[in-house]
């Protein structure tokens, strides 16, 4: 009988994490300050402890695990990869269709696997609250989820259309013991700022992140936390994709494809970044990062130096980008809503090294989940179909969908509809990017 | 390390259920009809298909799971049992606890258990639409879920209330392909009646049942599921406790006591009467059943035959029960409001062989999650810990409560109130009961 689950004892959690930056052809570029001149760890050190500075800046091709972050990780982990025997019967495919599964994580996503390194390593730090924003919902639950784990105070800054249409989220984050504001708020200049210009500014991440990073800047005992984007993050994913291997290989399989959603890119990193290392080997793995067409950032922004938010307290770092100031509309994929992309996702993708595909809202729900790799994967079985190819495909269900009911009733209704984020509005949001690099 | 996860592999999800009547010190007490002679396999057969009753009546005590539910349990079996470190360390409890966690399922219950083999037994009976009933909606997505997977039609009468608080769960089913009706509807005449006497009528289980098998027996086309109460619906759940007591051999444990919350008995019976029958051999090991102070079927209800539904369709059941006319007051516990409880369970605490408790919602809630098992392990431990005693507790989470958060709302703005169903009306609920038996 073909193996449907494929599952790994708690020993085989990773002990290291995979950084991509090892295998790289070129030497990931350098943030920069508003001078044009590379950032430091002493400028960083204002919003980040040494210890997540360490792993930001580290080249080493593995890091290793904390132990007890390892211990947290078996709560939910190593996660399912599932062999979608079902899916490719339904589609009359060829190819082999395997998810690797996030889903079963406390909050329900990918997220934890980086919260809860991250509240581990401010903890040894010293540091007592950490701050941060989250679009969706996913990123702040975890947040809040590993600040309870290790005793460290979380407040979130939760983008205003997720605050008012994901109730429940918020719920959880309460629930773990977080203080959660919907951004823009009335606590930051940035917030009060949005607010004045227009009192029902709807957010964007990029507001939420200058809320979080002007508050973690101000106060002494604070940190910021972020959930996807910094190399750090891209780091404690890849255990996704370290399983994901390990697991075909006990059932002697491969992956031609991978597909995985990209909004900031931790999701598409966690499971990519592990196989790239075999594919900088000589291997042949096609990385597929898949992206919703109401955001198109690796597909129609450009590759320049931006800042990670809307009032640039960032450093500029070097990603695809429709602008820092790019104001999504209210689409359903509130957690790929974000103007830019995680730099090293974006240099690999600049170097033809992966590849980047847009989706439509419609189809994805079409395609019965709530993932845009999904849609893509089913697309690429049905052309397996066509061409009679039986290639081994794999994408990352990075979470459940059972805060986005609402969006499937809208889908329902018929009331949800594609929108393709229009090139002018790109053009005029790139218009205001810094003149460096 | 201590192991804080422990799995199984695919190849160890159980081959046989186990039928805890083989065990009994008594046999099982038959269902009788309204002329209080017992009812046979010709009048069930109206509603079930021989496939079911087959299951039903048995008495053997190994019933081979078929291998098409195998390969779907397989979507999500075995489940992990989970070792709540961080929990003891927080009680400073000397007992270790262990949990069985069902919400990793694909409706994020224990429920799919037995919606599957239901689903394929019809399937393999030639019947092509169920009808059911469905109370916070763990029962109605798992029929609709396991429906959608061996192409039956689903149709669900969800009680009113959940249909109005839980809209999402609703939106769940229909994602599955379910037809979902409030009850009372006007489809029915068991639904138009209640509606005329009180049109803003909340609903309940009794009335719900009472819906589904008045369809289910007008329509040729169209059999009955039913998600609890019943011997084959128990039989099925017992998966969860048979790959519990496998996972605790590994790490060389066993319970000294298991806790399950208890409302038709499905999940308790699904975990505990795997270790019945340990029990029954001569091992010790205390078997209780956690119900709501606000719906007390087996601390306060009495031992009666009684009917499965409100208007008195079902055959008479020898229960536990609040009588059938039972009309819950509207608590958070959706899926326990049930006004009697299995035969099987009720007649092993009649005998003294379980044990029940009932614990009331706020505390529940204060135990962190919407789980009455939990609350009960969590008093357990901490009478542990003034005793010294390292008991092993073992606790069933059958779900997670992610359709629940609307009640967390409430328990966080201190409006969820605790409510003790009353003596005097179990007592008037209990003068309708039918003189049989």
């Amino acid at each position: 009988m073909t193996a449907t689950r494929i599952m790994l004892e708690e020993s085989e959690i990773p002990k290291h994490w995979y950084n991509v930056i090892a295998d790289m052809p070129n030497p990931p570029l350098p943030p920069l300050g508003p001078d044009g001149k590379p950032v430091g760890p002493e400028q960083m050190g204002v919003i980040f402890p040494d210890t997540i500075l360490e792993q930001e800046m580290s080249g080493e091709r593995w890091i290793a695990i904390p132990e007890e972050v390892r211990e947290a990780y078996r709560l939910w982990r190593p996660t399912p990869l599932i062999r979608a025997l079902r899916l490719e019967r339904a589609l009359g495919t060829p190819a082999k269709i395997y998810y690797k599964y996030e889903g079963v994580s406390p909050t329900g996503s990918h997220k934890p696997n980086s919260a809860v390194p991250q509240a581990y390593l401010n903890k040894i730090a010293g540091v007592k609250r950490l701050v941060t924003e989250t679009g969706a919902g996913q990123w702040g639950s975890s947040l809040a989820f590993a600040g309870q784990m290790f005793g460290i105070a979380v407040r979130i800054y939760m983008v205003k259309i997720s605050y008012d249409q994901k109730p429940f989220r918020r719920s959880m984050m309460q629930t773990w013991g977080a203080e959660v504001f919907a951004s823009p708020s009335n606590m930051t200049n940035t917030g009060r700022k949005y607010l004045a210009e227009n009192p029902d500014n709807e957010g964007s991440l990029g507001i939420a992140i200058s809320e979080a990073v002007e508050e973690a800047a101000s106060r002494a005992d604070t940190k910021y936390a972020l959930g996807s984007v910094l190399n750090h993050v891209l780091l404690h994913q890849t255990v996704i994709g370290l399983e994901a291997k390990k697991q075909l290989e006990k059932v002697g399989d491969y992956p031609d494809m991978i597909f995985a959603p990209c909004g900031g890119g931790s999701n598409f990193a966690g499971i990519a970044f592990p196989f790239f290392a075999d594919k900088a080997a000589g291997k042949k793995v096609r990385l597929v990062a898949v992206e919703p067409t109401s955001c198109p950032t690796l597909t129609k922004g450009i590759y320049a130096y931006d800042y990670g938010d809307a009032s640039g307290f960032t450093p500029l770092m070097k990603m695809y980008t429709l602008g820092h100031d790019f104001m999504p509309p209210g689409i359903h994929a509130g957690g790929l809503r974000y103007h830019g992309d995680s730099p090293l996702v974006s240099q690999l993708y600049h170097e033809k090294l992966i590849e980047a595909i847009a989706v439509p809202q419609v189809a994805t729900f079409q395609a019965g989940v709530s993932c845009h790799a999904v849609r893509a994967c089913i697309d690429e079985a049905l052309r397996c179909k066509e061409s009679g190819e039986p290639k081994t495909l794999l994408f990352n269900l990075s979470g459940h969908g059972h805060f986005d009911m609402a969006s499937y009733d809208r889908y329902f209704a018929g009331k949800l509809e594609d929108y393709d984020y229009p090139v002018e509005a790109v053009k005029a949001s790139l218009a205001h990017l810094p003149k460096v690099g």
